[in-house]
């Protein structure tokens, strides 16, 4: 059985065009196709316009080899919290439904000079501030979620419906549909890629997420985003032989269920094999507040962001942000402080840290993609990393009790991102076998 | 000679629409006349559409009168690095000539919500990003620089062209127009108020700001932003007497100029004689990088911000912003996290620091607007406080060796912006003595 266009990684479609195997028209029918198939299952778009995609592909095959960018006819699909012109932007509110402010995010100005092929918009929990589901439903089983709030994201390059996609993450909105989806997820050191035109939800940790199916292809993606460390990582040529990780379970193991656990336990037992030096660490003591103080931040910053909305719309506005905005949660402005600065001072701890390993393996998720629609599940074990502003990738390679994806995080120390791509590359070979 | 409605605070122009002594549409005829006969010389304004304004205030006055919001008719300029729906906004950049998106920011979401009339769009320097001067002039004497990058809001409310207008700050982009217009100026606790739909330049300092030509004003505007300490202020009763301040000339004193020098003693002085409690403090060692870890910063993230833009058309983007992003700075991201976390470290000890004084007075500007219009003067005694996310109030009440306007700045720990506009009040009647 031959393989499909639509099948490919970016990298794969890349090659393909430069061999002059592939047009971007073809490719873009490929997807279309499979999207056609399988849309009325998966349901990963909030907006999706073929016609618009087949004349964006034709446009893109006119131009001339030598002026092609790095991302040409490369399909992206993008959150829809993040504008894009052409493109209506409803971050999943009746506030906002069909508004279409004509303009681009930062991140898809990059896209567009890059050659990228703009699909439409994926499905988001409200404002990506909430857990209540989408329509939108796991690609490995539709009874079950595909995780939030990046759901449509997710889903889309889970299901082959696009290769690369545009997540967002305050709490674990980038991580947690990358491991319910089975597929790699970065999300970057906090800002070190633009979030401009991406709606705030708490501007201390809203972080763009990058979606794919390789780490060649979130590599590709985060040089078109300008992601670079401070030295090029050096090439790995001995997989992870002689690398020292540290696997840690964090304070808020008790969350964690079967699947992350065998995972836990396997991911650590492959790389030993694979000749890896393998160290398990905890947390010092003043890491415990950490996750208390990213809700109460999270929530702090949500009633200053939310005001507008609420002023303007209160009965469309979810309870749960009205709630923010009420100051339900009881946190004053010295809480707030105590929390964010709280933060702030262990973020240099955090890196003094991992600067001793070539990552450190953390839980991406509690265990596989719960069923029912209705939640878009937990991001206990992702908050504290965003947080801490680092770099953290989800590796998949793990089942579930239900045969469901489970992946395992690499993260390091902030401004690691090419650092931590470079290894999660040998990883990733690994924990595939 | 009787007053035109243009020349009233906005509280006073709420008090004429309570006693039915003027309609919104008179309100306005009478701001539009006065512009049109000024706007040769002060050149305020990016975007201002006499008919557009005219039916909002036709449409305003039309309102109930148990219906209108607490800015109800109050005409308010809006920087242009700020989005409008039915307006457009360009950045003063060649690469957004003409750019509409219909998009509205969060603080122009509030105003509308609050009643507001918006009247137009003001100059800025690029982006908000650049000292280059734009056309518009010091009301005070149009061979002079307003001061920037807010150039067109100070101009527009120190020329009675508006009594509310929305700045910007990074560096000192609100507080220094404030001082060189001769006006007040608030430059509120970082992210007390939401930034979306604000131009990006560094996630970390920009900050909106809010001028009137009164403290009511600005409380009032401050209010419909959410503006909220922890305590409401105590109210005043006696002036400043037996109230302590703090004068801190900060380490960069030398670059203080005789109107400052002059004013700082003034005011000192003032303070003493009113009855109020004066001693003068000096920053603790560790605060000495301050000032070159905000540069460190803004430049940093300037790279991040600017990149989009940089890529799409470089050559139409200010040589200082492509050398942002071309890191012609050469901080590495190393530098840029020692000095992230080196500022989050002070924030907490200014906090302690203020939290003993009703107010910290501090320099506005090294001195009174210079002449020229190439360049809108230094920050330098601003960029410190922006960095700590405190909030600062400008007083005007001083004059320079040209006669002109002169301010201090008031400040305090981060999240007390109603006790800072509190004792601001009591201030500003001892200055203008």
């Amino acid at each position: 059985m031959s393989t499909e266009p639509y099948q490919l990684t970016a990298t794969e479609v890349l090659g393909k065009y430069k061999s002059g195997d592939l047009t971007v028209a073809q490719y873009a029918e490929s997807l279309l196709r499979h999207i056609g198939a399988r849309d009325n299952v998966v349901k990963a778009w909030a907006y999706l316009d073929p016609d618009q995609v087949l004349e964006q592909a034709k446009t893109l095959d006119k131009v001339p080899k030598d002026q092609r960018g790095p991302l040409h006819g490369i399909a992206v699909a993008v959150k829809d919290v993040i504008y894009t012109k052409g493109m209506p932007t409803q971050f999943n509110s009746p506030i906002y439904e069909n508004d279409q402010p004509e303009v681009d995010a930062a991140s898809v100005i990059m896209l567009r000079q890059a050659g990228a092929l703009i699909l439409g918009k994926t499905t988001t929990t409200e404002f990506a501030a909430n857990t209540v589901g989408t329509k939108t439903t796991n690609p490995h089983d539709p009874t079950r979620t595909p995780g939030g709030s990046s759901s449509g994201s997710g889903a889309a390059v889970g299901d082959f419906q696009a290769p690369l996609a545009l997540g967002t993450q305050t709490g674990g909105s980038t991580i947690r549909p990358g491991s319910f989806n089975g597929i790699y997820a970065l999300k970057p050191t906090w800002n070190a890629i633009s979030r401009e035109g991406q709606k705030i939800y708490s501007l201390d940790f809203d972080t763009i997420g990058l979606y794919a199916r390789s780490v060649e292809d979130l590599e590709l993606l985060g040089g078109v985003f300008g992601l670079k460390d401070d030295e090029i990582p050096a090439p790995i040529t001995a997989g992870v032989k002689g690398l020292k990780f540290a696997f840690l379970k964090t304070m808020l193991w008790d969350h964690a269920g079967s699947g992350t656990r065998r995972a836990f336990e396997k991911g650590k037992q492959q790389l030993e094999t694979a000749g890896a030096e393998v160290e398990e660490i905890e947390f010092p003591p003043d890491f415990t507040k950490l996750p208390e103080w990213h809700t109460c931040v999270l929530y702090s910053e949500g009633r200053v962001m939310f005001r507008p909305d609420y002023l303007k719309a209160k009965d469309k506005l979810g309870r749960f942000l009205q709630s923010h905005v009420e100051e339900a949660h009881g946190y004053s402005r010295k809480d707030f402080l105590q929390a964010f600065d709280g933060i702030a001072a262990l973020r240099p701890k955090w890196d003094a840290i991992a600067e001793k390993y070539a990552a450190v393996v953390v839980p991406s998720v509690p265990d596989e993609a719960p069923s029912g629609l209705e939640s878009t599940g937990s991001a206990v074990f992702n908050s504290m990393w965003t947080a801490l502003h680092v770099p953290v990738i989800n590796i998949p390679g793990f089942k579930g009790d239900n045969g469901m994806p489970v992946g395992l995080s690499l993260t390091l120390a902030r401004y690691n991102d090419m650092a931590l791509l470079n290894v999660a590359k040998e990883v990733s070979k690994v924990w595939a076998e």
